[in-house]
């Protein structure tokens, strides 16, 4: 069974080692990759020798945040942190050696399975990063800059910049305290949130104009074919967050993603909904899962099969409205 | 010439006095409509008579946070206020008879007229929501949940959720006061920043689907014809922020949407670049102008002619670029 920690106890325990190298998800997004590139920093800056294990993954997009801090090769640390990273299964690929020798697990997902021997989990907050902000202001009273940056990009874009569900106050006052403590805020919103690639652009054009609305609005459907993909030259980076496009319709209340995958047959099924309907619950139907807003699911057929399936299916969920 | 207070000073003045009524701008915005109700509101909960002069310009978006405080037919104000207004030039049709009437201005532009008796003026403010916030809390200790909402919608609005690079600390750390003294956050990010109209969703499909590169993709244009407003049917509502589109590319150094006006051969054109380009210096070539980074202007010249003119004339801007 792991320890838990609090903030105070955290920095007091990073205080009294040294050496460590810090992991983190799969499928890395500026949360999990920013509070590594912050914790390396100010792990540096109280004097301290810590690495990040280069995760592949890892875009162009965030990979400034840690190249930096990229563990040399042979590296043979002392403490092994994960940062973000709720379970085994979400380890990166080359991760698999520390599976069993995680020290400390620094996490806000309330369902952390608590696989390391000490864990700080805050499972209220919005993003990792604010955590890691209280940790490194308890160990050396503050964040630098650079640090800020870094916190900066972790509590933003698991916000949406602020505009999704899940940001709080405390969200807020953090970012607030980071822009003071130098963050470039300006440059990394333009970065994270108001720049578009062009493969986006295009993608976002195709399904703009291509969406299709049923039970009178209530339901909007956007697929996205290979061919699509690859007339637009995009890859994972540029469809990030895409299944939050149908549900932003003015009366949709499920927004729902086909996105034709590169394995022949294969659709992944993104659906997002508003609170009056159960995302979970339909995606379940169909061997996924979820929340209760966000879910997702996997079926070997075409893009055609999927959405009669799933129109057929979502009867159950809209009675009384037009048929499809 | 204006008397010019500080926000104690502002809160003092208005505790003293009673009978308002609250005048917005033209055009009217989420920071000028959620001050006015806030201030509104904030006043009546300190026991005085305030209402807003009702703005016909004001969309369905904005409306729900005045439309509690209009003032009745022949209601006589002893103290008129104006909220993030910068000028006589910017009143409401209706204000008329306020010009030359305003006991007070509070607003946030630094190229305010001082046009007001007495004038509240943070210049180095994001948002007017921002001095509200501090006037209303001189003035009774701390804002209601129902000002806090008012507030949070100006103060989110003018700084497009915190991405704009107007953003600073302060308006972060006032948006996490607002929260925290009950600001419905959640559904304002929603309704403002998280839901498009089906008319804005054909726009914006339109918009990405048709830009056109220029100068090696330093230069995207868009073209909003009358036919794609009538074929979508999109308000003023619609559109609003829709020429940051363009600019929002990567590697777009002047982001041009070129709008064709309900008058017969009439374009307005805005101009949205990155530091290195100045938009004021493009528009005043056209008889237009504004600000280094967000400038504008009209013709009276068909999409076409517009364009090219344009694309002529940025040639000095762009120099060893491809010719368009």
């Amino acid at each position: 069974m792991s320890i838990i920690m609090t903030v105070a106890e955290t920095a007091a325990w990073l205080r009294e080692r040294d050496n460590y190298l810090i992991l983190t998800h799969r499928r890395p997004d500026g949360d999990t990759v920013g509070c590594a590139g912050a914790l390396a920093q100010g792990l540096r800056e109280s004097g301290k020798a810590a690495y990040v294990l280069q995760n592949p993954e890892i875009t162009p997009r965030y990979l400034r945040f840690v190249e930096d801090y990229h563990a040399p090769p042979g590296y043979r640390p002392e403490h092994v942190i994960a940062v973000d990273t709720a379970s085994y299964e979400i380890f990166p690929k080359n991760g698999d050696e520390y599976k069993g020798a995680v020290s400390l697990c620094i996490d806000h997902h309330q369902s952390n399975a608590l696989y390391a021997e000490r864990s700080c989990i805050g499972g209220a907050y919005a993003s990792c990063g604010e955590i890691i902000y209280e940790i490194l202001t308890a160990l050396s009273g503050g964040v630098s800059a650079k640090s800020a940056g870094q916190l900066y990009a972790a509590v933003s874009t698991d916000t949406g910049c602020f505009a999704f569900a899940n940001t709080t106050a405390n969200t807020l006052r953090v970012a607030s305290l980071l822009i003071e403590a130098g963050a470039p805020h300006r440059e990394l919103n333009r970065l994270l949130f108001r720049t578009k690639t062009h493969s986006r652009i295009k993608i976002e054009g195709a399904i703009y104009s291509g969406l299709e609305f049923h039970f009178g609005e209530a339901v909007a459907i956007s697929t996205i074919t290979r061919a699509l993909m690859e007339s637009a030259g995009a890859d994972e980076d540029d469809v990030d967050d895409i299944a939050s496009l149908p549900g932003s319709v003015e009366g949709v209340k499920a927004g729902i993603t086909i996105r034709e995958m590169p394995s022949p047959q294969t659709c992944k099924v993104s659906v997002r909904t508003t609170p009056s309907v159960d995302a979970h619950a339909i995606c379940k139907h169909f061997g996924g899962g979820g929340h209760k807003m966000a879910a997702g699911f996997t079926q070997n057929k075409t893009i055609q099969e999927v959405k009669e399936e799933l129109l057929e299916m979502l009867k159950q969920f809209f009675p009384g409205a037009d048929c499809p």
